[in-house]
């Protein structure tokens, strides 16, 4: 039940994640690779502004700092 | 009557908690971990936006510069 | 007449504080623990909005970067 | 003539000073103490908002990163 | 699969990228170099603000802390 | 030609500067001290609002987390 | 084809630089000096701003912190 928050990113890497953005954005991709910043690799990108409209990025290298949470898609 | 703040996040772990994001919404989950920067991880989460609505989220990290406060559920 | 600024929580552990925050709102409670990120943990918390709605917390962990200033309660 | 800034504080303690807020208020009182990262305890401190309404506050810690600036009443 | 995020900056040197900012543009230009914080260089780069309109910049240094997400061009 | 960024505000001590605020206004004076954090501690300060309106300050200690730039007044 | 990003910079001394600001603004002059926090000391500057008004600055030291992006002038 314990460990650090980030481990919940551990079991997601390869998974498709939804990633919410301080720019009221949101990222959607299969997570590749994070560091302890929160810095995020995703693959297959596709940035979805506030009023639903979808835009495919590919890889993407998202700055932690403007990240508010990540979540599996399930 | 002392110790540190995030002592209270020892006693929430595996409880309901509010938490109360800088982006006027707020996320309800199961606290599952936490680390010295008020990195969260929140199981079961779902994300109220400042209308109400609700979206569930599942597994969940926060990163704790998005954080206002964390309050567990009574 | 001298000390650090975060002697003044010191004295006010176990009372009523006011605390301001940067999204427009304030907190009051008891103040349990403080650390020097002047993150706080208050008891019998409630936020009151800009509007001067008021809603109760419980315990609850405000992360000191939200944080304009704290008050004792005269 | 030179010194560091924060000598200018050393100046002030013990006389009231008036400290320009990030929210659009400022707050007034006696400086009591004050630290590297210009967090400072104000005593019997009273804050205005920018229409001119003051509160009175009492001591209050103000967190430096709030802070714009520091300034002696004259 | 694995490895740190800014690996994916590693493939991209010497291609297109598109660089997003947190002031509501972008920057598109071939990525030359980059450090940990995420500061690029860039090399004949253009800005196009929110309503689509474009700069010519040349050479140029963007800081990490203004980018929100850095994209190879496909 | 060359030398520290700060090396423009040795050249100034003593001298009057023009220093831009973030909250859109601008403090003048007489610059008396500054430390590597851009910290400065200006006297015989007026701050100046965006609509031209003038308010004397005297001695002032500037946080340099809330200055955009310093100019000296030629 | 390779190197740090900041050694876009050190071709540009001595040069006329444009630094987009965060506060809507930008300011031209002659790149002088910089550090690794990219505070910048610029010759000559002028600033302009959102709707064109330039205004002349003298000798200026710019914080890191406020600046989006550095481009030599062509």
């Amino acid at each position: 039940m314990t460990g650090r928050p980030i481990d919940v990113l551990n079991a997601a890497k390869g998974k498709n994640v939804m990633i919410k953005l301080k720019n009221r954005t949101h990222v959607s991709g299969i997570l590749k690779a994070f560091d302890m910043h929160i810095n995020v690799w995703v693959e297959d990108a596709q940035v979805t502004d506030s009023e639903g409209n979808a835009t495919k990025l590919g890889n993407t290298l998202l700055r932690g700092d403007s990240i508010i949470y990540i979540s599996p898609v399930q």
